[in-house]
């Protein structure tokens, strides 16, 4: 069967990080791509996570030490905007990931937005390897979710063809709003496609 | 590196169709998915062909010979909009694909139509297995092809999701009109997602 845009997206990830390398999650949320993200990098690499609510940090944190993952981690308890202040200025990161929406069993009121989010991505587009991949997978049947959407997509879409390739991976037959795959790749070298 | 919406339909087909499987191409031109749809299938399997354009279905046949791929592959000069004429009604196939536009190095004044389109893709839609796959590659940057684009994006849109899956692939940040790739999977069974 065709997989879904979750495991597409895990897919281009695994394609490009490997061991020693540095990536984000920038929605840490219920820990799930952190713990993905930690087992590819391995104990020489580094994961740097971001999320607004405590109890995403520590679900995340608790489940990282059963599974012996934690000494490649780090989690911060601030939003992805502030992604700049835990990089250092050389630092290069392989990949990145974002779920954008509300937090699964969380707050539903707690989401995403369309401005940090591209604050956030501007960053870790900045700081990206040639190569590596950024992956958003885009929830937007919440409110608030298709303006956040719509923002997003504006942003990437406008994103120098020279430099990035954009790509959109999507079920466009159901009803029920399934998420959308965006994957931002920094090209090799700079070209005209 | 991200692969093209025209790779990435290939992979999509050679991870269902296997040797002995009956396969569509419906939209012949230079012949390269002949081709690789004859490989897949085997000397036990069959490639029906449509083309309006003689030159299409000569200079296919001739690299089918070349190839030794010959005996497996069965080509028609007619439209795909007559594929009912050359299928049985129990004939199953496992999978098809549609290179939409015009032929490469051909009169750019013979284009695929959008009417004509998806009464051919209706009845591959009837004839394909459980599993089977239907690939569409879409060139629209012709006149034309914008006009076929949304009657085609239209109609697969609104194919139900409770019987099959239809995932869209396309690179969004470019500016030269990259091809647009639809895949239409049958579901193993029908279902609510």
């Amino acid at each position: 069967m065709l997989v879904s845009a979750l495991k597409f997206g895990h897919q281009l990830l695994a394609e490009v990080i490997v061991s020693g390398d540095t990536v984000v999650d920038a929605t840490v949320g219920n820990g799930y791509d952190t713990l993905f993200l930690a087992k590819l990098v391995g104990k020489q690499g580094k994961v740097i996570g971001f999320d607004i609510q405590p109890q995403a940090i520590e679900i995340t944190k608790q489940k990282l030490l059963e599974q012996h993952l934690s000494c490649q981690t780090r989690l911060y308890l601030k939003g992805h905007e502030k992604i700049q202040d835990v990089l250092t200025n050389e630092e290069r990161i392989k990949g990145a990931v974002f779920n954008l929406g509300y937090l699964p069993k969380g707050d539903k009121q707690i989401i995403t937005q369309g401005k940090t989010t591209i604050t956030a991505l501007s960053t870790l587009m900045d700081h990206l390897e040639k190569g590596g991949r950024i992956v958003m997978v885009i929830y937007y049947g919440h409110p608030g979710g298709e303006q956040e959407k719509e923002t997003v997509l504006d942003f990437v879409k406008a994103i120098p063809q020279e430099e990035f390739n954009v790509l959109n991976y999507q079920f466009i037959n159901q009803k029920n709003s399934p998420p959308i795959l965006i994957c931002i790749e920094k090209k090799l070298r700079k070209n005209n496609p």
